[in-house]
């Protein structure tokens, strides 16, 4: 794409009113707009790496079996009044409003109940299940301060998945493989060494127990206790002596690190299946309620906890596999090569950013560092006289002047060290 | 995808309190789920045939330069006071709520407001010109009534585009380029046919004009006046005699036609730019204000459209560009057979749903009419008897007998007759 077309301004001004480093970045670099304390809108920028970040989880989350749909933002009342989930005093951060009839309805902040509720109406025999299903929703959550920019917002997307098993077996299998798939989605994002799955709640031998997948990280609101050596991580709140039993581990090993929750995995039995008649007859005509398991992650969550652990003083360092392009070029005086250049990119399907804007070299060049893309490519004379044209890996302070053919060939293979 | 992975079942019975065609097809079908009066959740198949449609209108306005965003849900009282249209006098569909901290909000019904506060913020150089934008929103709008399905809900998917440009030609060109690619969007979806565009507002001699898209449809809520040899219509608002002089016709070449509005498209002029100092400074350093345009297409609504247009009294006949998928498996007896041509339509990258339900053939036969996948195909011993596999389109009431290689060349072709 040509940055011209991209309409968004960098900014070297730190917003006012924004305390939180990825809401400054991310603003400043052009990739979300605020609307209002905790509610950013998506510019072209930040609406690609939303897209890359839900393209991965979608991916992983087929893979173990999960099909989309997509549940609506408008809640009847009289669903959540079925598990005393209505109420301001139980949940305090409803967007509540009433149609013209004066019926009261509720915005959703989760879906836990009504995905429950409908897939009741679906569910008769053991042949229907088991039954696994995500969605990518824009969850609205009324939080009474909202300072951790996109990390928590009163609007944020959210990837939601609900699996409805037979029995305990069925239902642990998945919550084992919804691990899995987790861990492999955090690898992918680029989170992976920073990344841990907690004991959250319950321990491990209770029937009602949940996990978290905590990224490290100072922005974060959660303290979790770090094994070092081990890839090992305990949630405050269950960091007690009979946890470290259960785990055959001391107090001593463990140092305590702020993180960011980035996802969650909860098993809720078949407390909510009871309440909405989610049943089956079995292989013996015997109804039974099926076992509900939910696993959360944070979609535009984990776009700013890549802004906050991925960037410098100078912008920030999209993984590739996040990146809103692949390739910047940025032309310096060299305007009809850089355009060839971008040309040929684009027919090798590589995703690029060319920018063509009529400015100086030095903004060009503190735009590329703010905005991060991986690779910078930049078309200049003095470039062109050492032999090519220069590369340089945002992450990388080194650049390396390199001919056309060795970096079409990098581009396309991702094999540049 | 397998057809036991779905979990929705299809439904014999018209829903109770459902007077809507479209509605009652795909709920039967189970496309979609009413969680109260006009508001529907998305199954797997609805929510398939909605990225289809998504992806449509995708890439005809990225084919004319548009680049997507997403703008929040929540929105400001102050920015729509600015054009007078918080007041529920004058807008009479806001689903409204509050911040913890008494602060107002409501819920996006349009977004044409906060985007052109959003666009004055990014924008001072007439080089910053011309921007265009679409995005893919969930729109919030309390109706009183909503008995028309998922035609017109209280919560709906909206392309919405918007340009902004530096003077009346740019902002012509935009307008047309719009209608361009618009009447593409219609032919693609299938309905070429029977959309008309319509002048829909302030005649052609006007600045504020609007024209709308509007398909044939019996449950549509408007009267569009047809000429029925060319292909020219009117909206009932205008049809006058002013209309009929400025295109040269007379009244009783028209006949009137019950339509619903599946497009629009509005010229706003610099009246909402001027509101929120969306203005640039031309090549002679003096300001102007940009010319707003805004562009509209209601993507549930298509579905719902379709469904009404295309079906029949044994179900939904979707056209191949929106379909859930291309070819319906049923194995009739033969499980292991229809096992091996899903695997291989899988591999050759056909879209395909394979009932492999542990049901009757009556069931499934009248399943895969309901919910109406372009190609059925059967996998029996009696088709194999005959020489392969039982073909139909759906459209179609005849069957072919085709052995393995003359079905997948059709299919990967796309050209059976």
């Amino acid at each position: 794409m040509k940055q011209s077309l991209l309409f968004t301004k960098t900014s070297k001004d730190t917003p006012k009113d924004e305390v939180s480093k990825n809401a400054i970045l991310l603003m400043r670099a052009g990739f979300v707009h605020k609307e209002m304390a905790g509610v950013y809108s998506y510019l072209p920028l930040g609406h690609r790496v939303i897209q890359n970040i839900k393209k991965i989880v979608a991916e992983e989350m087929e893979a173990i079996g999960s099909v989309e749909l997509l549940m609506s933002s408008l809640q009847e009342k009289v669903v959540w009044e079925k598990t005393n989930r209505w109420d301001d005093e139980q949940v305090d951060i409803w967007f509540k409003s009433k149609l013209q009839n004066g019926t009261e309805i509720g915005f959703g902040w989760s879906h836990e109940e009504p995905i429950t509720a409908m897939v009741a109406k679906h569910l008769s025999s053991y042949k229907d299940l088991p039954i696994l299903v995500h969605q990518f929703q824009n969850k609205l959550r009324n939080e009474v301060r909202a300072k951790s920019g996109v990390m928590r917002g009163r609007e944020f997307i959210m990837k939601d998945m609900y699996s409805y098993a037979a029995n305990e077996k069925d239902h642990m299998d998945f919550y084992e493989a919804a691990t899995q798939a987790y861990t492999k989605v955090f690898t992918r994002l680029g989170l992976g060494d920073i990344t841990y799955v907690t004991s959250a709640s319950g321990g491990v031998f209770t029937n009602k127990f949940s996990h978290e997948f905590q990224t490290l990280c100072e922005a974060g609101e959660d303290t979790i206790y770090v094994h070092d050596s081990k890839k090992l991580a305990i949630n405050e709140e269950v960091f007690t002596d009979e946890t470290l039993s259960a785990l055959g581990e001391v107090r001593e090993s463990f140092n305590p690190r702020t993180a960011a929750e980035v996802g969650n995995i909860f098993t809720f039995g078949t407390d909510k299946t009871e309440v909405f008649g989610a049943r089956f007859k079995n292989t013996d005509g015997v109804e039974e309620y099926a076992y509900l398991g939910s696993y959360g992650i944070g979609i535009s969550r984990v776009m700013g906890v890549i802004a906050e652990v991925c960037s410098d003083d100078k912008g920030i360092i999209w993984p590739e596999s996040v990146a809103p392009f692949q390739v910047h070029i940025l032309s310096l005086g060299s305007d009809t090569e850089a355009t060839e250049l971008y040309t040929e990119m684009k027919k090798a399907g590589i995703d690029v950013l060319f920018d063509d804007r009529d400015i100086g070299a030095g903004s060009k060049l503190a735009d590329a560092d703010l905005i991060g893309i991986p690779y910078r490519v930049i078309v200049s004379k003095k470039a062109f006289d050492a032999g090519g044209y220069e590369v340089k890996k945002r992450i990388d302070s080194q650049s390396h002047v390199l001919n056309k053919d060795t970096l079409m060939s990098i581009l396309i293979s991702k094999k540049y060290d």
